[in-house]
């Protein structure tokens, strides 16, 4: 499954890139992974928190007007490169619009059958739409979920503090909040109509396994994947 | 219009309570209503995070396995008191889970025809549902619109950096993000069909107002308005 790495302005981590990964910086984004002593394969954006426009044949200057924001641009980007699988970071803390905007692209996302996940400030964000999640029996901290769009309904929670089948989530009622991973248990979440926003807690587990690691060991399950 | 401020465990501003408002602690929001020197009119949570557990006829201590967030409970409370407009503080920052859930109350809020406005952070938000909200002429910064629970219809957006007529946003396309007050002209949001989620950003106009009086400048319609 071909990867996107989509870095934004806020902090983030540097990928462990894989052979064949994408790389695309996302206008400020492009100062870290310099920084990093990585090349992009893209670079866009209007450049306004990047503070100067970079020239070359790998940049794509947006105009400040326009109706997508500088992260779908790159996601769109990593489309036409074939990615199938997005990794956005620099996306979360700041301007919470900008958090809900991206929540919105994962949704996007999950809806076509692409793999989204945006992480950052010590949290990991994913859609799930028609599919199911299972996490490794290592994390722990909490997990929520959140229908979005719309009603979700044949949800299933496994290995969790609170489990159930069959079950329904309405976006005006968050009863989903403040569940938690069975430390020594794979918990697994699915939805079989409509899309659950995902949010939990990054495991911290430094010199042994960066979030990389963590999130290769995730195991998806979508009804309508690429 | 009587007015609940719930005051949560995340910094808070001391609200300038009017005659007749409903105040009330939110678990670890408690102890920063005890700063002010304010006495809440009831004191609810699992109190998980305040750390200990208030005593008195006015505590409602809340188990910690419950489906109800600390927030939502408080603000049934406020509703059984009477309250029609809630001032949630406390509430944004840190967990995102948290953040998310609460933009899911401020959207059972507005369906059900109170206001409900969550501020904190530097950043204000609300849920518009068939209603419309002005913001006054010396409003200034990035306001931000989402489709949220499903599509929105009939949008106009008037005084602002990007405007329009009969608008429609979908839930998994941030098109609405990123508009701008113009200093000198009073902005307008309005839809007809579905719910907005509406962030802007907070006005720090130190000495002279504090975001209290900007609140109170507001002007709202809701179609079922309590």
């Amino acid at each position: 499954m071909k990867r996107c790495h989509c870095i934004g302005a806020r902090p983030a981590q540097k990928p462990l890139l894989q052979q064949g990964d994408i790389l695309i910086a996302v206008d400020g984004g492009y100062a870290q992974i310099q920084d990093w002593g990585l090349v992009p394969d893209r670079i866009v954006g209007d450049f306004d928190s990047l503070g100067y426009v970079p020239t070359g044949d790998t940049v794509e200057v947006l105009p400040c007007r326009k109706d997508d924001t500088d992260m779908a641009v790159a996601i769109s980007l990593g489309k036409s490169l074939g990615a199938e699988f997005f990794l956005l970071q620099g996306g979360l803390g700041g301007r919470l619009d900008h958090s809900v905007a991206n929540f919105q692209l994962l949704q996007a996302l999950a809806e076509e059958g692409y793999r989204g996940i945006l992480f950052g400030e010590g949290q990991c964000v994913t859609v799930l739409s028609s599919g199911s999640l299972c996490f490794p029996d290592y994390y722990k901290g909490y997990l929520s979920i959140f229908a979005v769009g719309g009603d979700a309904s044949g949800i299933s929670l496994e290995g969790l503090s609170y489990t159930g089948q069959e079950l329904s989530l309405q976006p005006n009622f968050p009863l989903g909040v403040s569940n938690e991973f069975l430390l020594g248990q794979s918990g697994k979440i699915s939805v079989t109509s409509g899309n659950l926003l995902v949010i939990w807690e990054e495991l911290q587990i430094p010199l042994v396994q960066s979030i990389f690691h963590t999130l290769d060991d995730l195991r998806w399950e979508q009804k309508n994947e690429r």
